[in-house]
């Protein structure tokens, strides 16, 4: 019997998982997933996920695939796994994509968003949100931003022990809006992202809204290609991965 | 040594509490912070209370006041409270009123806000927020809204077993809004509210959106002053007590 490609499209609150990339010992959101299909049809079935978020770090728009039995119509995979997955998960779709559909390798740009909140107590309502008790100079942040839209060499603002081949990547958009007072979200849409490149990108841009860095100084720690260089990595908390877009699939 | 009147402002995400007020056997939010009160000053302290808000609702700004024994500055409460509260309860804020205000008594006005998304799965990112998973008529849900503007004998849109002396109340102000697409949030103002009358409204409100129920059959339901006139009551979940208003301290 031949073999259907599903994708997913995945919520999830990261607060209590160790990311997604599966691990041994640790909840991961791949893991909980692999672990029902395995359940299900008796074998080993791998999720290939379009982006491998960090511990603590949210989706609302992960997607992911893999290879199956056809054993029901592909939009039923959805409510299946909802059913067997814990809360903090949610399978918001399933669809049958081509055989060669890879949601990682085809991944032609990602939209994260960074919420932070100003203010000095976690929320109680919404564990999606960064905190910053100290008053930060918005207007600086603003300034900042702009250098990092376009294609630049990201070394700077790349975590430890990562392996990729190249650390230039495309920053399409960088948007901050004020939700509601006191409530700031940035949008960041770029071809791809280093690892832990956005949260290093928002740490080193909390320290310019806090004055410890001037704006005009971007261009310069990304020319440096050196980490020390950048600022501190921002939270996960407050990290969520809103969207991953395809070329048409037909 | 005289008595100082501390008034607090709360957020606190419901799900897990059988409401604000104080019972036996059961976590209330009263209960939680009395508790702290009593254990910290060996006496009972009673907390006061704007709205008592029901079991599975949430308040972004809950407001409350005790009368205690000036044992901190009247901001220390708020740290000194979290620092013993479940992470699901904040105190945003302690301040020192006047010794006859009373939170629940003086309060002018209340702001509630429901959330509501169209969806078929919970929201594995917000817990304080309804689903619904058919589409629905927000055209139709529109134009029924301004018939609850107004003073108006809310009898209908009360639950059982209230004890109030007149079922009069005023609303200011209804609006909805699309937060983001599929995303609705209705806010409603008023001089007060009767027991699940907000709860009421809404229930009624999506039996108008599913087409249960034509718009123009509000003013007779509301004139019926019959509870089973009006449709069901709308889960807790998506309700959250926003604002209290008060007059002027000085």
């Amino acid at each position: 019997m031949s073999l259907e490609n599903i994708l997913l499209k995945i919520e999830y609150d990261g607060s209590d998982f160790a990311g997604w990339q599966r691990q041994p010992n640790h909840p991961t959101i791949q893991g909980c997933i692999e672990d029902i299909l395995r359940e299900f049809c008796g074998r080993k079935v791998v999720l290939y996920g379009a982006s491998r978020t960090d511990s603590g770090v949210h989706a609302r728009g992960q997607m992911a695939n893999f290879e199956i039995e056809p054993k029901m119509p592909p939009e039923r995979w959805a409510p299946f796994l909802n059913s067997a997955l814990p809360r903090s998960i949610r399978i918001l779709k399933s669809s049958k994509v081509p055989p060669r559909f890879h949601a990682q390798k085809m991944a032609q740009s990602k939209l994260y968003e960074y919420r932070i909140m100003q203010r000095s107590c976690p929320s109680a309502l919404d564990k999606t949100i960064e905190i910053h008790p100290a008053p930060l100079d918005w207007e600086a942040i603003r300034k900042a931003m702009p250098y990092f839209v376009g294609q630049h060499d990201f070394k700077a603002f790349q975590g430890a022990r990562s392996t990729v081949l190249t650390t230039i990547r495309t920053v399409y958009r960088f948007e901050l809006f004020e939700e509601e007072k006191g409530v700031f979200r940035f949008e960041i849409e770029g071809n791809g992202f280093l690892k832990q490149m956005v949260r290093a990108i928002i740490g080193t841009l909390l320290e310019v809204g806090q004055g410890k860095r001037k704006p005009e100084e971007i261009p310069d720690i990304i020319a440096s290609r050196d980490r020390s260089r950048a600022g501190h990595t921002a939270e996960p908390r407050g990290l969520c991965l809103v969207r991953v877009n395809y070329p048409p699939l037909n």
